[in-house]
């Protein structure tokens, strides 16, 4: 038994490694944006014309601030996902590591569809491989979801069933959204950058609006 | 009773990740701010000419200077904020996150001012964009004190309430005097940034300043 | 006696910080490899050609992907190495120095690699240093298995030696493998970095296929 | 008294946070070193001259190693003091952000030494400058040692005050070292980065040369 008990604990780890090298993910690739909005060359801007060569850069400060918004809120979906969870076994390690790929990988399609926003045509295929990228960070997110969910002995507490098919299904729709932003890269890049601006903004307003629930009482027990 | 326990575990979590998630933030956007120093192109410097080449990029050294004083009391403050905190929720979250975007950005102005500060017109642009990153930052955390003081079930110790105003008083001259730094940027952008550096000097000084307290004792309860 | 311990704890340290700094250098390397995937010029890409621009450049997305499988699995196994350590002393400290810097070296000759896969006999050596790179990255691992195995007082709790030592022929065995890849670097890029991958996915599939171990139960003493 | 211990609590902050975010800043510094790692050009390389090209670059691996090693081991020895300290207060948070403020700004001086140490008269400036910035980190290290032990409240466990000024003094010889590659700097580039290498092997091997302290025993009291 106390064999057992060893390799128990080789194999369950707790989460808190798992929470500290994905919050270094988050925070470097949510700080790595950053260097994607470009300072005008001294030699190309001419005198007093700095305003409207920063003003012509819209795309990039867009592009910038829908993926901070992105990186955000995972982060604290993640954040609230491992509050409830105690042990993590290798499963779920591999899956919270596809969902870092993508978003270490999001600085690639955000600076791509900055440089492409207003370019013509050029603008639908960069829209559409942003797009997929937001679908990929979905999907992982929701496999991440089913990891953490399937073994009822990771978690510190009783989750509901009920409640964890629910919210897998809240995801699933999520990403049927996601997909359909693919489609609509087609139809028009800026249409498509907007509407994921505002998918960020309803998960972050949505959130806020959860009823505002009684902290837990010291005195009483 | 259970069931409500269970809810308010998922929307109280406690600060810890959130502060490594925000070191995070603050160590990479004070780290990444060092690539802005350009070292001079080897074929573009005259032999024996390194020196003066090095010296003719002051702004940069300036402008890199303030914004890591900056960024590192923010820190500091941040640090000694949360000290006081034990449970957040998800407006904190937000908050913080708010506060996150100015601080992971301020790379971004800082490299413009130090590009643009010797360049005539342009540089009061360059400035009165510093400063507004700087009136967003007061901002941010004026809305992240007032998130995490308005209820006091999540702190670790009463903070007392006529306390709590004062500072946010405090928090909100400060934020008066850079609104005050925008206006300034159009009279002398050089005057501006030393400003920015003499108020993030002052900052350091006057929280060095505070009276040593008394450490807990341990012998004596 | 207080005053050997005194210096026990100045020589021995709890192993917390050693994790949380690798966690760092592994989260900012494995986030710095995006950093290498090139937008394509604006205006060099013909309107309509971004597709095939991006399209051409699918030897950094090779190189990406197989990198970042590469971090994250290091990372796996340098979390599962840790959970079963207590304590570590400067040895242990300095050869996690050295597969650190093999790790934040690999950004690299992983743009090396992504640059000149398919660039004739410049190829080869690309891949031979990559490789090189992956050997190095195996050897510091074994050494750091030494360093942590050697002395069962730094460890929570008892590793059989049996064990440990079937764990380092099974690290000497990639070893070679990975020495074995120096060759083939001579032969084919392409077909070095595929095996790269291919090592990389089994050692995923194998971790995953560990017998799942029944989770300490609570009740039951 | 409990208005009292509530100041305290404001002032005097358990050291973990400090810690979390030098290790932050630690991690990313080491790690941006790889960035000024320059692949050369694909169409500045002749077929088959790949390996010479990079052998060419010989004084960037040169200087990213020594620079690598140099916070490494600053790492190490942070490490080791502040697992002693249990409480910080401003003074000790400003003085360890002075040592940030070095460690951080370290990349610039290593690009430059990389760029220029065999660029003749210039390769002096660069040397000087790197050669100063060591000299900068040592200060920073000795003045956050005195923070540190001004005060024995701040610390675990007793320091005793004859090996802490002794400490003191091998620091300040390291200092005087320090001081005089600033004068090798103007004699020979490569000499004075040779000395910077040699002193962080020497460092590295002396540290561990420690005598083995005997670990903790567990059973007997």
């Amino acid at each position: 038994m106390s064999q057992q008990r060893s390799d128990d604990v080789a194999v369950l780890t707790p989460s808190g490694r798992l929470e500290a090298f994905s919050d270094g993910v988050f925070a470097i690739a949510i700080t790595l944006l950053v260097l994607d909005l470009a300072v005008p060359a001294r030699d190309q801007v001419r005198t007093g014309g700095l305003g409207s060569a920063l003003a012509h850069q819209w795309p990039s400060y867009f592009a910038y601030l829908v993926s901070f918004l992105v990186i955000g809120i995972i982060w604290v979906n993640h954040h609230t996902m491992f509050s409830k969870v105690n042990l993590v076994d290798r499963p779920v390690l591999f899956a919270n590591l596809a969902l870092l790929l993508v978003v270490s990988a999001l600085p690639f399609p955000t600076r791509l569809l900055a440089e492409y926003l207003t370019a013509g045509s050029d603008a639908h295929a960069a829209a559409a491989i942003y797009s997929s990228t937001m679908l990929a960070m979905g999907l992982a997110y929701s496999v991440l979801w089913i990891a953490v969910t399937r073994d009822v002995g990771l978690l510190h507490e009783h989750v509901d069933p009920v409640a964890s098919r629910a919210a897998l299904r809240r995801f699933g729709l999520g990403n049927i959204v996601y997909l359909a932003t693919i489609g609509l890269s087609f139809v028009s890049a800026i249409a498509t950058l907007s509407v994921h601006a505002a998918l960020a903004l309803y998960y972050c307003f949505d959130q806020l609006a959860t009823p505002r629930a009684k902290r837990p009482r010291r005195s009483a027990g």
